[in-house]
């Protein structure tokens, strides 16, 4: 029905092969199976090229692989493994991986991005201009930039850079969890606007300098949309119904949202949430304690929403959706944020001082978005109104204890 | 200033000297003590009088105690302790317990219920026509009945048979945790239906018989309102910044709301939540999918209140209050029914094999309100639009398999 007088089909790319990328191009590739109708059954994941040896203990390993090194794209094509990233997990046959990010990606309609964060520019630079002037992206990786000036959106530096729209996905996800399918949800916002279906297609590409950070209350896809490039009539919609199929497994729960700012915050400013869970469970408080602080962050995560992206941002998005009071129950069981923050105050420790002997000297992703989203609300004036997000970067800082949350987050009423 | 022209003060009687009523005077009395215009400073524990004799590693314990059998009342008067159900807790000088339950709640203009559930009745039948008329009541026991016919809040219950308005409180709550001050939230539903004050003073208390279950839509506390005695103007007015006053302490954040019916309802429906995340835990199936299952569960919580309590259910109580996310994030995270169900997973057996080795038998609160609900929702015919519930149901019953719980609540759409 979705694709009555549809003739093409969509050309699906993962552009990232780690953990999530190549888990992400696994449930793909069977969704492209079950419905060949919409997408084609070729599903290509662009590999950063490695050489890797097989380790003796993995299932693909055989006699010959002996102290051999194999180029990974090679591996996951002939052996249907990645053996470095996901390792004993047998993809589907239909994951093609391709080391040539342009080749890759240029005749797809959908690009999925499982990138780290700090590839995402170079790797749209050397794309844009060459995809398909009407695809359309996903962005699976998590956390925004936030900026003394405005917030940035990974989505939206994806979508820009491109000149393409870009939704987003992020949920309650560990990536091998749902690669041995185990049960769980996700979150996927998707809500194009209205597009020029006559418009131009774009010669080149957006420079880096036009991509400015969001400001405050600034709704930046309606003032591009006009250069966004309409879906041709021949390829079946990407509706929320389409776009689910793309996803959503019997092991992997997809809800569809429109709101995209939402679900690209709720996978941010829950790592400063985790942090201050950990905080007080270090503490010895109890469950009660933890729950509370918890439901206490949901709602600074609802109003940093409400406050900085008025136009798009659902309060159902963070206490309703996978992507965050699900993540944030998740992130506050087990994540590293957490167990960091935690192991930080049992052993009288800051958490610098963890980082540097758990993380070797990585930075805990809580630890940055705390110290960034500070800075954002100082030159915004308001830190008392998001007195857990301040509280905990006051106790990073030493100027506050944790001991002082409950007091500190006390509503003045 | 909400006292101005007020002369009268309120007393305040609590109804109940367990582990969480004993808790509850304490937090009480301190508040009574910082409140001294709106408050007498005498609080009121009605106690149901025990022998007990004082364990020698109590605080509290003499030499002259050894082997002496003393009342507890006259323990709770003279050393300030309630050495059986809350020991070690130094309560406030100005808690008096009294064994008599028309003595105790005669001259309170509040009273506060903390009884376990199966006493409400008989306790409330003692009382009916020998309170104030215009005392107004508020139900800490958490919980509903739920039969075929309808559902009873316990609020309700109480309110009926005194002919009183009753809120609630509930909240992710453990007494102990609260009696040794830790930090901890909980949410006080308080919303009488206006009053006429020139109503005659009821003669009598309606009987039994006049207590109905509610039924789906009914709307039974504005039916009741004309019935109800008006607090005479001489007292402080019992608004919400008047209540909060009386439960609100540096280590108990109070929210308040008007919606009885959700908080009410969200102490009993989460038990149920608390079995299906045990179940999927007890699978090894990790973090993801447990709190898939919570947040499921928590808008099956909206929906039933949506379907049966129209009139007066938020959403918010169950998604963004104490009483809603935080008690079921609790109780998810090492509550007794969640514990007895992972186990029972883990150790192949049925939940009634558990209860019976694990809790003499006692059957769990989550057990019984699933297949209270379940009853429920069979004679409305919405089993189908409840599908978690509906699943917690037919594994106990054994009709279905724990690994079923996706498939079963995937949506259909």
């Amino acid at each position: 029905m979705a694709t009555l007088g549809a003739q093409k089909k969509h050309k699906v790319t993962i552009v990232g092969s780690g953990n999530w990328g190549t888990t992400m191009s696994k449930l793909v590739a069977e969704n492209a199976k079950e419905n060949p109708n919409l997408f084609e059954q070729t599903v290509t994941m662009w590999v950063f090229e490695e050489e890797v040896t097989i380790p003796e203990s993995s299932r693909v390993y055989k006699p010959e692989d002996k102290g051999e090194k194999h180029k990974i794209s090679e591996l996951i094509n002939t052996r249907h493994e990645n053996v470095k990233y996901l390792p004993n997990i047998t993809l589907p046959d239909n994951v093609v991986a391709n080391p040539d990010v342009v080749d890759a990606c240029k005749n797809s309609s959908i690009l999925i991005f499982v990138l780290p964060h700090q590839f995402i520019q170079r790797v749209c630079d050397q794309l844009a201009g060459k995809i398909m002037p009407w695809a359309r992206a996903i962005c699976c990786t998590k956390g925004v930039d936030v900026g003394e000036k405005g917030i940035r959106l990974m989505s939206e530096a994806i979508g820009m850079r491109l000149n393409i729209y870009c939704g987003a996905l992020s949920g309650a996800n560990i990536a091998s969890e749902i690669a041995q399918e185990k049960y769980s949800e996700t979150t996927v916002a998707y809500d194009p606007p209205p597009m020029d279906s006559r418009a131009p297609t774009p010669k080149g590409s957006p420079t880096s300098s036009t991509v400015d950070l969001i400001s405050p209350g600034k709704s930046v896809p309606s003032a591009r949309s006009a250069q966004l490039k309409a879906l041709p009539s021949d390829y079946p919609p990407l509706s929320h119904e389409n776009v689910k199929k793309l996803f959503h497994r019997p092991y992997f729960h997809v809800r569809m949202v429109s709101d995209v700012a939402g679900v690209s915050l709720s996978g941010a400013l829950k790592n400063i949430v985790a942090l201050a869970a950990g905080f007080v469970d270090g503490l010895g408080w109890g469950d009660n304690a933890k729950a509370a602080v918890m439901r206490v962050g949901i709602l600074e995560m609802v109003r940093f929403g409400k406050a900085f992206f008025a136009d798009s941002v659902h309060t159902s998005t963070f206490t309703e959706e996978s992507c965050g009071v699900a993540d944030v129950v998740t992130s506050c069981m087990g994540g590293r944020n957490f167990r960091c923050a935690k192991m930080a105050i049992e052993r009288g420790k800051s958490i610098a001082e963890i980082e540097k002997t758990e993380l070797n000297g990585q930075m805990l992703q809580g630890t940055s978005t705390a110290y960034e989203v500070n800075s954002f609300l100082k030159t915004q004036g308001m830190e008392g109104e998001f007195p857990l997000f301040t509280a905990v970067y006051n106790i990073l800082e030493g100027n506050v204890k944790p001991e002082q949350i409950p007091d500190l987050i006390e509503p003045k009423d």
